[in-house]
């Protein structure tokens, strides 16, 4: 796996036209052996029509360029270069071509930070050596730019220039490659191989791509992001310039839960961090590589959905079924044909025909381009968001007739095109959307998408899109999501007690039971003073879990009550934590029966800035897991999205006679918990609410339990 | 989509003897015009080599068959016959082809039952007139049989012969011809068409095919099953013989759950069902075409692993990333590898390699197919259940070297088959396994799996079967999972009111809180006998959902408090049922605190026998919906490994320091319902507790509420 430097601080002006200058370079030099001669070899291959040069003191030629013996001997400083030399020379040559004034490298070489200290050691020459050239790699295959017609690449690639076309950007080069050998007309505008991102990192070339007419899309694949804040800053500006971001990431597998005192950590691991984040900023996550491809195909010629309304086309129930299926699956809507378009349609297509959407419209019109055109066209009239037509084709090559499927596909894509909405052709089973279908999809302007699932997947996906983008652009063009700093630390961490902890969040008004602090021996007085019933917990930082030690007890009616259940936490701590039990409890008056049991956490994340969880609470939240991922800052719309995706939300809403929840005191709540752990000069590093009780709408919440891990604390 | 028939009742001796005569014909008849052309050209051009006949009084030849005038012209018999003529004179020619004496039809006309009810009636016609001939459809596209060279199919298709491979069977006919385009070397043995299964079902040729050596795996395309007994009891034949069964069903999404009284109904709907079947049956369900077709062929060449142990290969992080993510996903391990196999693998691939599973082995030995045999052999020795090799191979044609992943591939295969391993080579995107190397892996007895999600879920689906097996082979040879045959109704659906229904539970060996049935004035002295806390509950048969009626007052702790409970539910139920409140109280026992409230309805369901389903209980159960669904008969370990699926299960096991709950008693309730409903002579239709509260381990279980609808009620 690639290893990640640490955060750049974005392109300076220098480096930011020098990798303009490597992206679309006069000229290009190639250094080095077979891979220098390969790269020479793709670049003649992909149409490079400017000088080449080539560098090897022991070659006669790399490809057929006349080899000159060093760097120093370049007619004049190359915009681009191939470097693949060993480790230690790529270091060395790196310096010279940054003194000569070259504008780009690509350093081809491993054996940097990928295999320990010593290449570590090497990697930090190696930026030094670049000086403000834009550096790809090391540990990479480079750059293949099919609008310009550039290749710094080591291995075949039987790719052809586009006009436009989605960029990919990928951590892993086996990847990239075997992007290249894919063959379902993805039609890449670019390819970077990014390596270790030693001096560039995927946040850069996403900000240099954007700026490219050519780019339709922005594909990555991800390891894991060097610099959280500033890709999100870069993805708000592919929002805001309607230039969709599809993310393939890998190694969800291997990040466990991080251990920390509260649920919040177990509850939110690094993954869904990363689906908060790519919610967040509009950006597509998908599962393989195939779903890559056919997402990136939808938002460059399928185009992007104002709704989730889609009219399907099949030639058979079965089709129909999948489609249905899918579309359920994946939140896209069938609305189904009014009665009008329902009697007219029942003409055109005779008696055999059930017109429903999906439409199965049968062989009765099959091959009939005008007539397949015409039922399409009054089937659309009903007014959808996208419209998709299924159909599989024999293998190219094969005898089998191919004439009446084509014709049905052009009758689609003319009332598609009428009807101005984003289109696709999908097949059910992926090979058999063939190649020339495909080519007829694009000239068409509609996405040629394959496989059933994939397919649907890529439209739902096209229409989450064109809904976050509204929203996104409707927030201070993107803005209100950058994501927050997180504040430094003020000194050592400690965990502050349940008391300490209330009264922080009580200041930052979240509402918390009335409460007194005092000795066993005043207890019971405390509980008349308050009100009974009480609960009475003993108050220790030590005790974080409570519920365990049996340091709690609930439902207190009387000081007698108290009395008797103060000598039973005693009793039962000591046991617990075998040694004294401190003299400190909380009296507190019993929070009314809530409508739901809540909780929400907030965790201080050096990549993230602020993880922030909320679900079901109580002592079954990590049993019920049913919690929404969130980061900050917030904004109250988010939040009501995210409360309506828990299940716990049918409860909130007033569930089955009982009251709705006052789901606007929970968001004011969350809002002020968000606040606090921005705000606070404590520097939090961790806050949980567990549970808030949430009364009936109108009541508000109460915060019963909190707990709060600060870095305010001395050291020892 | 296509009608389903009622059930039939089996195979007939006769007719299945006709069912091999037209799977393997000794001659064959073409009935009809330009389809039965086609499908005489298909059989030709797949090799059969016996007589051809055609019939048509109009045309002179069909595909250079000089046509006869009529059936009563044919020499003699047809073993097989393709039929593509008119519906009502399908019908007739059937007639004559039953008295001549032939075997098999395909009925190739739609226009019957699918139609509507004339259409109905034309069926039934024909189902008469098949006689005992083996009648495959109407409205069906017909059979393929690629081991004997049989071709009745009216429409091209580009398949080959195969001595050996997995059988399909589709109820959708565009998806039956879209499976002979797809270009993944699934290497069929039979491809079925069932059309509208008037005469033959699904369960029929699966019966029939389970006879065929040649036959690796059945693959089914499911709309809905017409027998779903019948059904079980060929899975249970296939898993007895060792054949695996791949369902895609289709259809999940229309199928909303069905209105009932309980909660039952609303949890479990028929893709539950569907997937409970298929579960308890060892079948694997797959959710797309690609997936059927990538799982089949794991079946045929991959073969079955005796476990979850993964060994897995690839020459890159980022390979090695989704090999984990996905394997995680599907339940696969992946253990690491010993220390001793570390140092010899270190010194094997050089200093770059990271010696862990998945291997990434690195380029050191790339192209080296010895030392990539001895570096995989080295690895494998640590004892695996499967091995897979993760490559992906450029288009064939171009001019891009593919030497060097070649004999990787060639070295992986030696060293999987010299550890007598289940192996498959798998492309992270789908058309990256070339037609080459699928052959190569068909000649290493090695499964090519296409895309990296659909390849591991298909090892896994693999290991998945294998453990279900061995339990069904240990089961009586599976008959212990026979499906339960629903008793017959004894009179009119009536609803129990709880006492009934608690009296029948607790009759069934299902413990019941301690309780009286009493008037409103006795309640008082019943909660004294009984002993308090006791809970007061309001009894009438139209008041199923108390709680919502205010019908219900717990933790009642004095006569006084009861007193108070009754007036306060009188008033409450007033309020509700807006008329006369039933004098009829029931006074129980409180159950002491549960570990978990539970819940377990049972409904019965013309399809399936009886449906259970089991889960997190108390009000919330629709909220949670941590349910599982089961069939019955059922077994302990079922119901274990049931409740284990549960999110719940964490807190039966004793969550936290609680306790753990008495999953045994648990256990021992579910089986004495499921007795009740199998065996109660009432005809129960439905039964549901809930909640179930089950109380620590040895403690057992109290079913605090209980619902019985029954078929024994009288009329109006």
């Amino acid at each position: 796996m690639t290893p990640v430097p640490s955060p750049g601080t974005g392109l300076s002006a220098e480096r930011r036209r020098n990798l303009g200058r490597l992206f679309a370079p006069r000229h290009v030099a190639f250094i080095g052996g077979g891979e220098a001669a390969e790269a020479a070899r793709q670049c003649q291959k992909i149409g490079f029509s400017g000088p080449m040069w080539a560098v090897n003191p022991k070659r006669p030629d790399l490809a057929g360029l006349p080899c000159l013996a060093s760097v120093e001997d370049l007619p004049e400083a190359p915009d681009a270069v191939f470097l693949a030399v060993p480790a230690p020379l790529t270091v060395r040559t790196l310096a010279t071509l940054a003194r000569r004034g070259a504008g780009g490298v690509v350093c081809y070489a491993a054996g940097f930070k990928e295999i320990g200290a010593e290449g570590g050691a090497l990697e930090q020459a190696l930026i030094e050596a670049a000086g403000s050239m834009a550096v790809i790699g090391p540990n990479c295959y480079g750059l293949l730019n099919y609008v310009k017609g550039v290749a710094l690449w080591p291995y075949g690639q039987p790719g052809h220039r586009v006009e436009r076309g989605p960029a990919v950007i990928t951590q892993s080069g086996m990847f990239a490659i075997n992007l290249t050998f894919s063959e379902r007309s993805a039609a890449f505008s670019h390819i970077v191989s990014s390596g270790n991102q030693s001096v560039l990192g995927i946040e850069d070339y996403i900000e240099f791509l954007l700026d490219d007419p050519a780019v339709s899309a922005v594909g990555l694949h991800i390891e894991m992001l060097r610099d959280i804040p500033r890709f999100a800053r870069v993805a708000l500006q592919a929002a805001a310039k309607g230039i969709p971001i599809v993310a393939f990431k890998t190694g969800a597998s291997e990040i466990g839960a991080r251990l920390t005192i509260s649920h919040t950590g177990s509850l939110a691991g690094s993954d869904d961090a990363y689906n908060a984040l790519f919610h967040r900023l509009g950006i597509t996550r998908v599962a393989t590589p195939a779903q890559l491809l056919e997402t990136l195909k939808m938002f460059t010629h399928g185009g992007i959905p104002a709704g989730r309304r889609l009219g399907a086309f099949t030639c058979s129930g079965g089709d129909a079924e999948m489609v249905a299926d899918w579309a359920e699956h994946y939140g896209l809507l069938l609305p189904q044909p009014s009665e009008h378009t329902r009697q007219r349609l029942a003409a055109q297509l005779g008696s055999f025909a059930t017109v429903s959407n999906p439409l199965d419209y049968n062989t009765a019109i099959w091959g009939h381009e005008d007539r397949v055109e015409a039922a399409h066209s009054t089937f659309l009239e009903d007014g959808y968001d996208a419209t998709v037509l299924i159909q599989d084709f024999p293998p190219l090559g094969s005898d089998i007739d191919r004439i009446s499927n084509t014709a049905d596909t052009r009758g689609f894509f003319a009332a598609a095109s009428k009807a101005k909405l984003p289109a696709a052709v999908c097949s059910t089973i992926p090979e058999c959307l063939t190649q020339d279908i495909r080519d007829l999809a694009l000239s068409k302007k509609a996405a040629p998408l394959q496989g059933i699932q994939d397919g649907l997947f890529a439209i739902a996906a096209a229409a989450t899109y064109g809904a976050r983008l509204k929203l996104l652009r409707a927030a201070d063009g993107g803005d209100l999501y950058r994501l927050a700093q997180p504040r430094p630390s003020v000194g050592q961490p400690r965990t502050l007690d349940e008391w300490e902890s209330k009264t922080l969040v009580r200041e930052a008004g979240i509402p918390v039971p009335t409460g007194r602090l005092c000795r066993a021996a005043e207890a019971p007085d405390a509980g008349t003073a308050i009100g009974f019933p009480v609960a009475v917990k003993l108050i220790s930082a030590s005790l974080p879990h409570k519920t365990e030690a049996g340091a709690v007890r609930l439902g207190l009616a009387s000081a007698v009550a108290v009395r008797e259940a103060v000598d039973a936490i005693r009793s039962s701590v000591q046991k617990f934590l075998k040694g004294p039990v401190p003299d400190s409890f909380l009296v507190e008056r019993m929070a009314p029966k809530p409508v739901a049991e809540m909780m929400v956490g907030i965790r201080r994340d050096e990549g993230f800035g602020y993880i922030l969880v909320l679900g079901a609470g109580g002592v079954g939240v990590e049993v019920s897991r049913d919690v929404a991922t969130l980061l900050l800052p917030l904004t109250k719309p988010d939040l009501l999205e995210a409360i309506a995706r828990l299940r716990v939300s049918r409860i909130l809403e007033g569930y089955r006679g009982a009251p709705a929840a006052d789901i606007d005191g929970l968001c004011d709540a969350v809002l002020k918990l968000a606040g606090l752990a921005l705000t606070s000069d404590r520097g939090i590093l961790e806050i949980e609410l567990n549970p808030i009780m949430v009364l009936a709408r109108g009541q508000g919440v109460v915060a019963v339990d909190a707990l709060v891990r600060s870095s305010d604390g001395t050291a020892g």
